[in-house]
């Protein structure tokens, strides 16, 4: 931070004491809200075009002001200002450099605004920005599990419940189970982006301006599908925040159930995929060590995204409208969370389609764990017992081929038959691996079949969101 | 709960060892998903429904099926069900009393289905029919606010920031306010409803089935859009369940914050508005008190829904696919979560129309605190001030007064001219509250004849959700 | 709840106006303080006790009251109290009754007391209780490890990083983490029961009592340390709930970790561990599943712990002094986290001592994954090497190895010399699990002889607690 | 950041593929870590010395690093060292600042250590010396709400409950209830401390190492009560930050509680009390706002504090032992807390002695909103009435006061004794707010000779933290 100009606190007049230092550092947002500077400008170029369409602002003072923020918008970008805690914030900071550079009429810009409107216009500018950047992201993820999918449909590995053998399932189909979490995800955000894209710009401090402005004109020139309905909420509000915090934190959930997956499939005893060497680092005492750091970091990264959710609730919990000081915390936790977002995505989108699955061990971890064992209790079920007598008849079964050491299909007719008379040699045609997915062949089933049909909707239904 | 029934474990065959009597009922989830009752039985009929139509159940046993759980609904809803610990689940719970009752065909009834997906079903519907209800009352609480706008659309009170008077605002507007916070809360209800409206019917353990079933048309049966795409994740996603309890911890902290202002409202201090003492209780001490309960309790529960919904978010993180049994501990924060907002909103949506203000006592507060300040620098902004400087010098105007103990419409004019020369005697019209909040004219501002305006949009609005 | 007695309202004199019906249910807390009467009964014996010793109650209606009392705990012990809403709270259900069976002694006893510094006292009282059901399962707990660990002190297994094996270590040294962590959650509910017993009894609604009271007598009948130095804080004051509720999280979160490693240990590619079958359950479709529920379960129960732990500290922000009906909302977590803490610690201290290691499954995982490639690099260092060259060189070794698919034990000596001539046949024994584990033969590492010694000191320190 | 060193990487010797650019900058801790370099640097001291005494270090190479260190001390602390991202983490940086100024000696530093047990002890380190300042600043701040208690033990005001008048209370027994909520955050900060100080040093990667190392010895060397007893737990635990950052959510709930009181208290409309103008901000719109800056933002902060509480539980549910890449997150949750404590103490330590009440304001306040209504009832009592139906009489008395509009103290003696025969004319002295507050005369309670005395003995008390 640079040093204060001295005497340009833009609301002295009525204080007869001035703020105290270490106060003044402590209740400065511009060592944060600095990253709103472009979108501050962006609100500043749409407010003064419409003040000058109105007739608040002449036509020669608006041509300063836009020529001036142009000015101030390539320094932003090249990142050649010098940011003063004196000066509190990035509205106030701008303001000030705008004047240095304009003179009058850069004081003329505050008019028919307050940085209540001011700073939640900003915010939402940002947030929606970086959006559409997850959403970029996302979709790139998305597109990344389509391919692995369609590369692996049929691929047979132990699906589980309980981390236990179920029954046998596709890689392809697993990984596709990952696609529809991420898809939920991205609807989430852009039901988000639907809700916040409206414009706060002219609530002022919170009732409205004298002037007569038109909200309609700068929500259009910012985007925005329309102003917001009421300027006490306008300024108010910061649901958008606490939506995407909370987007962002079941995304992030969904990442760590994937990273859990990987760190447990990349294990010694495990051995079911390969991740690339980039994306997994060593050991500074175990020379042998080659650890899964990318999807360990993003499942830790959980934590921060459901802390930064829980700091807005908390923070705007019991507040009286309209604008509270506290709001001004809002900003770290939504920028963390759009950060951790949008790079934790990023890193999956980069990793994920260079996942390789180890086939022959999958298979071999399906062919134990007694995975077919619903298969033979529906095959009794064709032959007509009822489904529970079946399971009890089945669970008999299991329980001699743990006690014998071997897996169902490897135990003999006789012993089968000794089970359940119903039983003939054609069972083991349902205790193969490729029997029992192939026979889930309906929608949503694990069937090679299907998973092929599902990846090629699933490129559709990216492609139209 | 009941006693248990003997030799009824449904999964027994390969356990040498019965279930520890105290992990039975630590493990039992009997004692609150019974709740999904109704539901379970409306998923068994359309279960058995579509299993007849693709022939895997005779004609017969979905008859007796089908009659078996109207006579259990309808126990149900006679509360006459005996619970059994040892039966686990409302599931269990109820194949049992079914097959009680009808015999083997009972038994046929799981064919092609697995608790798992049984109960990622019965969860949705239950929710979907909970989601109906609190979109019923944040409604009717919408058009209390609505209704509470338009008696009061002029009466003056004193805007707030920081909790320190701002400028003049009108009841109306205020109120209308929280109608904007509401209108997202329902919409946000809406898109959760539509997300969830998928059904895992057919996804059964997790694979899907090797019975020739017809996803689709459960699906259809049950008044789900579509049946989810990806059997692994149907099983396994509690996506709908977190999404609730955010916009459910969204929406109390809505309420949150409609309660402070009620609270410091109804204080002696303030006395801005009456509450009807139905909505208050007493004291068991201080025989004078009248406490606003319902506001400060609402209050409170904003912390159990932000509870609920880090118990969710906590429960899913890093837990690999498919099911788990953590995933039972999804019930309890959902359906406190359900219960809480219902509740709050049905308070809210009886008391809110009664809320009484105090237009005498908000008008003398507006009177004070220098409500009308920013109305005299716009003033001077007209003659041609640059705001900054019309602000500078309102501060020093505001500095007088509060050493002269007067209101800024109290002043001279002589004391204004001396200030600032361009002050003309039209000042005063200016720093009257009625030409204060009639000036803020437009989309989203605090004049009565906008807040009559946004009323009528806003019934609009509310009918179209 | 029971129907409710007519015209007992506590408070009613100067309301025009009665509750209405559905804010009596809302507001009501008897459906769930109830829980609290042995604790009220307590509180109100040492309360008459006082007044009489001090000469505010005469000794005939302390006698009278003192009976009814005992009466009443009677009733409360055999469930044979009928709860009633309209009553509002256990305090007045509980006076009611007394007043019911004894009569106008019974309206005596509120004199110098309110329901602001009761409930306080109960809820501390009842919390005290379950702390040291809580300290007996908790010991009881780490008595199991420390036997565990007794047992298998010198059972090899691989230790891990990142999941991944890192280098060899003890079973029972594994264990004995476990215990370390428990130690600490010991002591954290010893430092919250402690901080928690003062006695708030006498601060009645918020300011003490014009009676001659004396609160160290009444705090002394009830096995608390001291009263509680401000009337103020003591009814407004609920940080022992907090404190609590955040030890039981963090206590939970161990659980979770421990939890973590018996799932992934007993999946069937670990299988590193056995849990007897009646801590696991099976599945309703899957005959051969043997879940490991009682871990997930209790995995899955630390979400709820965090989501109580957040409802109170969200409860209590920005709540101003003293006594606000928010409060209310205290019992629910709190309760729900005493509960939750208690069941999970009995379950684990039931099923700990019943874990069997599979100990030659554990050797041969260790034997692969290059879990002795430290062991070379130190051997490299004693050579002379700097550590950082040693382990490069080491790096080198595991690619070969990786490439021959071998362990590192299974490189001839030629490749060993080639890739470094400083290695001699000795390197044989430090490249054996057995040298490896020994060789860490200092105060807190894995050699047996160690985990022996702390297990001894762990008996001492848990006796000491 | 500084461009990377080429070549540095210290485990690359088994990785074919070098890490990818964005991984490692997604996954490099030093942008954060590098605050943890002078304990870092501590802890290398302590190690090397040790080494050198059990004869694994040299003298002289032991004497080449003490100096390099300290050379490497003075750089951090002047700010003079470029960190480098290739090089990860604030240990690889270190080291390799330290091997290019001393040359190999500086590879034997890492001898017997890992980044696990090594970070573990930094982040212990510097913990326990910003518990220190948390500790010295909450200090000042209980000794400034002693000064102002002593100073107004004597003035009146209404205390509250549920935000309505309940009875009259001396400010100075209201800032006292403040000491309170601080003096039992500061016995959680010694707890805390007492329970962090243990020495993870010695445990290197998960096992221990197998040279002849005295863990005691770095113990005592770093100010550390003993070695942690498990090796395993040494490396995975994080309890310390955890319990760091629940007691810092804890103290910010109370410091936005005592904020949300200076909010209300200082509105127009309570106007009880004074902040100093440093301690307040302005409108850049409304030129008459003096905002209460401080504490508005205090409060909000509370936010970010239970933020990263959660984050630090989600952090570490279900974490399998010993250390995993996770953990890196641990850090910014921690330093986030750390900071906001201290600078939110600092900040109420510099503002609370200088809080001025008005006294007048007050005291009207408390003659309205019948304060003494209890002390009616407790008269009536004295005169041999239940308490539960002096409460009812009063009740009415109120009724009739409020309908009459006048204060209890106004009402005749007729009208009184109209309302129950036993009041007597001397029932004005108990309707006096001195007669009231004098009353309360018993440990704790609010007569100002109670609060000086608990003044008195709150000095003794924090002088014995």
């Amino acid at each position: 931070m640079a040093d204060t100009p001295s005497g340009t606190s833009m609301w002295g007049g009525r204080f007869a004491d001035s703020t105290d230092e270490f106060v003044q550092q402590f209740t400065a947002s511009i060592p944060f809200d600095h990253r709103l500077a472009q979108q501050d400008i962006r609100g500043s170029i749409a407010h003064a075009t419409m003040l000058a369409e109105v007739g608040v602002l002449s036509e020669s003072d608006k041509d300063a002001i836009l020529e001036g923020l142009a000015r101030l918008a390539a320094k932003v970008e090249q990142n050649d200002i010098q940011w003063s805690v004196a000066l509190e914030d990035v509205h106030m900071n701008l303001e000030y450099q705008l004047t240095q550079d304009i003179g009058d009429a850069g004081k003329r810009l505050h008019t028919a605004r307050s940085r209540n409107d001011q700073v939640a216009t900003d915010v939402r500018l940002w947030t929606r920005d970086h959006i559409d950047l997850a959403l970029s992201e996302i979709k790139r993820l998305m597109q990344g599990c389509i391919e692995l999918a369609e590369q692996h449909a049929d691929v047979i590995m132990p699906g589980f419940t309980h981390l236990q053998t179920a029954q046998p399932v596709t890689f392809g189909h697993h990984v596709l189970a990952w696609f529809e979490m991420l898809y939920r995800d991205a609807t989430r955000l852009q039901d988000c982006r639907r809700r916040l894209n409206q414009s706060p710009l002219g609530a002022a401090a919170l009732a409205g301006s004298p002037y007569p402005i038109n909200r309609h004109r700068t929500a259009e020139l910012l985007g925005f599908d329309a102003p917001c309905a009421n300027s006490l909420d306008a300024v108010s509000d910061r649901d958008f925040a606490i939506e995407f915090c909370s987007v962002a934190a079941t995304c992030m959930v969904h990442l760590s159930r994937m990273s859990e997956e990987l760190v447990i499939w990349t294990s010694a005893q495990f051995g079911f995929v390969n991740l690339p060497d980039r994306f997994c680092t060593g050991s500074s005492i175990m020379p042998q060590k080659k650890n899964p750091d990318v999807p360990e970091l993003v499942r830790g990264k959980s934590g921060r995204a459901l802390g930064n959710l829980n700091a807005m609730l908390m923070l705007m919990k019991s507040q009286p409208l309209a604008y509270n000081k506290d709001n001004q915390e809002d900003k770290e936790p939504l920028f963390d969370s759009v950060e951790t977002l949008i790079n934790s995505l990023r890193a999956f989108a980069d990793m994920v389609p260079h996942i390789t699955p180890n086939a022959d061990q999958m298979r071999a971890a399906a062919m134990k764990g007694y995975a077919t064992a619903t298969d033979l209790a529906d095959y009794l079920v064709r032959t007509g017992l009822p489904f529970r007598e079946a399971h009890e008849v089945v669970g008999n079964a299991v329980a001699i081929a743990v006690k014998e050491g071997v897996d169902l299909s490897e135990l003999s007719i006789e012993t089968l038959q000794s089970i359940h008379s119903a039983i003939q040699p054609d069972v083991y045609d349902v205790l193969s691996l490729e029997g029992s997915v192939n026979s889930r062949d309906h929608f949503g089933g694990t069937a090679p079949n299907q998973v092929r049909q599902a990846a090629e909707a699933a490129k559709q239904r990216a492609a139209a969101l």
